[in-house]
């Protein structure tokens, strides 16, 4: 049997959402995130994305990308939608149809906003170094571990290096790295490909193998409700931002007036989980380098707030930190003699403690992180400030700022 | 600020789809698998479910699961249902919304039919043996990999046991296990817990420590359409099946009429790859016992045929075999002399060779694999019949087939 004949009889019996075989112009390319086999969403060469999805009988349905773009029904009985030119990297969206806000069948699912969001992906000429190459692989792997601060079972998955399992004398440095509001401990390795940026650069010797623990940034005590987990990042935008886009974290969070206190948006609970249970968990299962030295905390977004809020009211136990389109600082009311606990006041003991304070953000960010940067060095604290060309507050901006910044760790 | 002010602020600026904060009934109980804080769809004492869904616009909403529910809209704007008891265990489902078949915002999504479902949990009284207990906890590894034979990276789960990294001269049994129709290398330790089942065996010393690779049994030849992924399993559905329950896999696929001849729905590529690319990798990458008395293989529904057509055609290799809710034989057509490339000739041989062979299937999917058991007792080959008692065709079956499966292997 020819696999078109194939390809019909399954059709007839389980086609449905928008799997149907149809193809669109050749020119338009299947996103990488699509589920196998399906078509749409598809990008063209210029980056216009075109959507199509199955609602035989909805009034109205709109694909919720950027500022949104209303889908007419074709000849076919199916709704199609073709964008304007995206930005490349990973976007989040959703379809509302008929006033249902949903994920597109068409596509892999990714938690972002605190739910699964659909995504595509529009491929980046100079994504190469989160490509998948012909290099030794490390491992993810998944570890629960029952927290005492929060009373319940957590998990984390922690990147080992390629040789973790063959050089078994060896010790690694880690990096704790966080993930943004409403998404979890899958951001970093499923929409960020950090596993496949550490093995490239571990290849290419441009850093050092560590571990790297991706844990849920999200903590509540005993009794208090999940939903906080979503109140905290919101807080601000209902306070301070302009509607979100869908699936997006609020831009300028972490930059915002009046947030030059220590880690105003970062969790107390958190920073004890992380210190009381996170941290030893991961410390007796794998061979870790002991010290400060080999101990490093990064974040995007919310992530990075929440990383200056632990490590620097913990500087005997970090001594590398980034903050991707999310730290401490900002626009305003930066004081070195007093923010942040006051960490900054002595710039020399501080420049001796820590051997990389990393601050990133995309272009279209707006001007806060440079600021803060800005701010920074003028109080004699060292920095290193990065700014990923054209892009916003979405994941190429974070996989760009974590391949700048591991190659500087534990140097 | 109180914890409710927050909730209040955090929705007016960010609720979306069904995330509202009001409250179900006091007995109706959120499901396990909800996004954190999403109170519907929720599940009575009694097993009925009751769902939410925002469709401000819609005319017709219908959850759907088992045979199907319509929603009706209530005085809030939001559409309700409230369905009649459901059995226990783990149940995709999917919402469709004026003919837009999509996942539910409120639920983790699950990859199941091919692409991401939403899902609950009935809680199952006896569940305690998936249930997180205070035990020593292996690790789930992803480990992405090259193979020659399909063209592609594949990634495969690892389970490794509690000792792995510390008992480091150790080398482990390897169990092989496959998921069903639709779905992927998620599916064992994400809708079927095999990390925790088998962590609670080990801690109660029911089952010897091993090693279980999870990978995607779809393969296709480079250049060949990952459309075929699911006409393979759908093949059988179209001609043979009544319409496909949502996220079910076809019943009777591995037990159907004239399917007794070796692993008909067997993928040949997937053999090749398996013994070409997937075991080579794992036996480079981990700490392996030797030889074929320390390899098993098994896989439920499509995933059990694929075992069957692999492993019995490769004895040389695997000496423990087993299908859950899916196999090589059936209803009618089994000869012992020539039925699977005549493997069965020689029952003295056969049960020489093959340590375990394993029928699962739940109670109420019908006598095939019953009957395939009692073919092969009358051949008289060894082997263990199971019947998961009230289950259908779903992943309660398959965890219940593990739990009885797994303490017989490696003995």
């Amino acid at each position: 049997m020819s696999n078109t004949a194939l390809a019909l009889m399954a059709c007839a019996g389980v086609c449905i959402g928008s799997h149907a075989w149809a193809q669109p112009p050749t020119d338009c390319k299947p996103s990488a995130l699509n589920i196998p086999g399906a078509p749409y969403p598809c990008v063209y060469p210029d980056h216009r994305v075109m959507f199509r999805v199955a609602a035989s009988d909805a009034q109205k349905v709109r694909v919720r990308i950027g500022s949104g773009f209303d889908m007419t029904k074709g000849p076919d009985g199916l709704w199609y939608a073709t964008t304007t030119p995206q930005v490349i990297g990973f976007h989040y969206y959703t379809l509302a149809i008929d006033g249902a806000v949903v994920a597109d069948p068409s596509t892999r699912t990714f938690f972002g906003s605190g739910y699964d969001n659909s995504a595509i992906e529009v491929p980046d000429p100079d994504g190469d170094y989160y490509a998948m190459k012909d290099v030794p692989r490390g491992q993810v792997r998944q570890r629960w571990y029952q927290s005492k601060v929060t009373g319940s079972w957590r998990r984390a998955y922690i990147y080992t290096p390629p040789d973790y399992d063959t050089n078994t004398k060896a010790k690694y440095p880690v990096l704790y790295l966080l993930h943004g509001w409403g998404e979890n401990e899958h951001g970093w390795h499923v929409q960020g490909h950090v596993d496949v940026i550490m093995d490239n650069l571990i290849a290419e010797k441009k850093a050092k193998p560590m571990i790297i623990v991706m844990d849920n940034l999200n903590a509540v005590k005993p009794g208090e409700s999940a939903a906080l987990y979503f109140a905290r990042g919101s807080l601000t935008q209902a306070v301070a931002e302009p509607p979100p886009v869908p699936g997006a974290a609020p831009a300028g969070r972490a930059a915002g007036p009046g947030r030059g206190g220590r880690g105003s948006l970062a969790s107390s609970v958190f920073t004890e989980m992380m210190l009381t249970d996170l941290i030893p968990m991961v410390e007796q299962t794998f061979r870790v380098a002991p010290g400060r030295e080999n101990r490093a905390m990064a974040g995007l977004s919310m992530g990075g707030a929440q990383t200056f809020g632990t490590a620097l009211a913990h500087l005997d136990k970090f001594a590398h930190l980034g903050g991707f389109s999310g730290s401490s600082g900002g626009r305003g009311g930066f004081d070195p003699k007093t923010s942040n606990g006051g960490v900054f006041a002595d710039a020399a003991a501080f420049n001796k403690k820590v051997k990389v304070l990393f601050l990133g953000i995309g272009s279209a960010e707006g001007p806060g992180t440079k600021t803060f940067s800005e701010q920074l060095t003028q109080a004699g604290i060292k920095n290193i400030y990065y700014e990923s060309p054209g892009t916003a507050h979405e994941w190429l901006t974070w996989r760009r700022c974590f391949k700048e910044f591991a190659p500087r760790l534990f140097r």
